[in-house]
């Protein structure tokens, strides 16, 4: 049980759990474990990972998880062309995406098909008419659906609530309904959609689901939700190294909530290593992130070529960029051009400004003079801050 | 153009109807008009027959009526059980309904096929999906349908409105997309819906329908909507002697409404009728009616017969009652049990304060004392207020 609510923020009923793990015990059966997927974007992050996580938690107490990839409303899109979080998607893309989604999910869910359900919701959702509609409809007030966050704001603003935006909580709500959920999971955000399923599975006769959400992860800037389109994020595929790395950059203040909702890695040990060496406590998480990603192999490798870096080195790998000699003078070529051309500034003038904060190196050494000519007989290796690199050469 | 518009209430766009009219003649094809017709309720009065007069009118000028039985919703009824007006019927008691419905409207309706159409909503409504249906609702806004002063009034009051609620209105919508509707006619209770319909057809790339609405009529009570249930109507189907003494109860400030709604005659000269002798007015307007629904031929022998009853007379079809000779005493019987037994009252006591009212005559007399014996040896005739008879024999 514990482990079932580390890190949980909402649960609704409150001892809900408890009942529903006591019942299935009777039945000697898993509880269904139910996560809706949107799989419009399907590269994961570690903000992902949390809800996903914290399946696998069920799945390792014997449950079993239903994974609804959500790719009847993917499909269909948003018919008004107000909602850019549904853009249209083919059906090849869809199970495209979904192949890709699940590919990433099972890093962290065990494959294993008697602890993992794969469905689409097409399956149900295709097939419903217009009299099932009406009935599924019925089952939810307009005033309850107008208590949601978003819709609240925009109906106060006066920004227009299309009719078909209250039919995708139902849809999602069905859902439930559909494949019998004991316990659906989602992000805090997904609180709201997730008690429209516990009404809707009451009214067709079902014991309403419980309400598990985990967080939402703020991301590497400490401030906004982790996001792909933000760039502030961990991926779940990235290379060792590039994690290594990022999970160092993991601001001080978040590396605990970072262990609670990332890692298995015990708590108070977690908390005991950050007040005593904050350094270390960073270098243990991101071996943990390596470990759990990668298994314990590249974690040495990973850790020895963030130091190198660290220590002002030039890591092995760094991205190559070849002039043709029509960019230069006679193999001579403007620093701050150089800094542009290389992609590590956007213009002279920022490449200028760079220069003058002390924020461009080449080979290693402080650029001071920004009229600076490079001779490119040989390889130079520009970098811009800790951690951007480029090689260039004729 | 005057004619299609006498009575009418509302007309939305202004000016529309002529710009549909020119289309048509333009296009050299008539108009489709269309009315939607909720078959739980088959019996016609004149409250639903000045809507239907209005179509005919259309049917005269040369255009089409389309008439859309709302089989669909009537057959799904109210799922969550709140309405009392959307009972659920089975398929064969609405076509039922639907075939006793058009059996009456026809009296009014030219029903030569090139003038009536009649279709069932079930055909476009039941194979309707969920896509389509996202695409159907994406086209309205749920502050708008919130607009509907019955959702206001509910909303404000916060007495539960359930999201399906708000897909009837759409779906009535779609009929006018589903049929290509160029007008759509009404009560003036109808007004939401048919504008519903306009924005919807444009979302589907239809040109807006016209929204025609005509007004609601008061019953023979003065007050109230003309309703069955009310009991102050007078129903097409009534035999003419009937609709003839209903006429002449039309109240003295409803004659002109009446004579505007319900028939076709010329509004000055019943103006002036109404100023000069408002008790002849009442017979040209009883004498028209009849007409109407009946033809010529009957309209002298129901005056005749409304004089005599009118002047005291006890009319010749007086229903009549055959007692058994148990119910009396040697033939002798109580005239309050009499009267109770002949359903002239309710009870004993509720004829008791009849004759103390000087409500009840027994042939044409007064009945002064309640316990008055009436011996049985004839048939007697017994009359409660204006028009209530029954003869009583052994």
């Amino acid at each position: 049980m514990q482990r079932l609510l580390r890190g949980a923020e909402h649960l609704v009923p409150e001892g809900g759990l408890e009942e529903k793990l006591a019942l299935a015990r009777r039945e000697g059966r898993p509880l269904r474990v139910k996560l809706g997927v949107d799989p419009s974007s399907p590269d994961l992050h570690l903000g992902h990972a949390v809800v996903l996580r914290k399946m696998r938690d069920f799945q390792d107490a014997g449950h079993k998880v239903v994974l609804i990839i959500g790719d009847f409303t993917a499909t269909i899109g948003d018919p008004s062309g107000k909602s850019k979080t549904r853009p249209v998607l083919s059906l090849e893309q869809t199970r495209r995406n979904s192949e890709s989604y699940v590919a990433q999910a099972t890093k962290i869910l065990d494959p294993n098909p008697d602890k993992l359900e794969l469905r689409y919701n097409s399956e149900w959702l295709a097939p419903l008419g217009f009299a099932e509609l009406i009935k599924l409809a019925s089952s939810y007030t307009v005033a309850r659906m107008l208590e949601r966050d978003d819709f609240t704001k925009r109906y106060a603003a006066g920004v227009p609530i299309s009719i078909h935006e209250f039919l995708y909580p139902l849809a999602q709500a069905y859902d439930s309904v559909a494949i019998r959920a004991d316990v659906e999971l989602g992000g805090t955000d997904q609180l709201f959609n997730l008690l429209v399923g516990r009404d809707v599975q009451r009214a067709y006769g079902q014991a309403p689901q419980v309400a598990l959400t985990m967080p939402l992860l703020e991301g590497l800037d400490g401030v906004e939700k982790m996001s792909k389109s933000l760039g502030n994020y961990i991926g779940v595929a990235e290379a060792p190294e590039v994690m290594f790395k990022k999970a160092m950059l993991v601001p001080d203040a978040l590396l605990y909530r970072y262990f609670e909702l990332c890692t298995s890695f015990p708590l108070g040990e977690a908390r005991a290593l950050i007040e005593q060496d904050i350094k270390e406590a960073h270098r243990v998480f991101a071996r943990e992130l390596v470990r759990l990603y990668h298994g314990p192999e590249p974690i040495q490798e990973a850790e020895a070529r963030y130091d190198h870096v660290a220590k002002g080195g030039i890591p092995d790998d760094v991205p190559e960029l070849t002039l043709s000699a029509d960019a230069t003078q006679d193999g001579v070529i403007w620093v701050c051009k150089l800094a542009t051309l290389a992609g590590l500034s956007t213009s002279n003038g920022d490449a200028r400004r760079l220069i003058q904060n002390r924020g461009l190196k080449l080979d290693g050494e402080v650029v001071e003079d920004v009229n600076l000519q490079v001779r490119l007989d040989a390889p130079v290796v520009l970098q811009r801050g800790k951690d951007r690199f480029v090689r260039v050469r004729l």
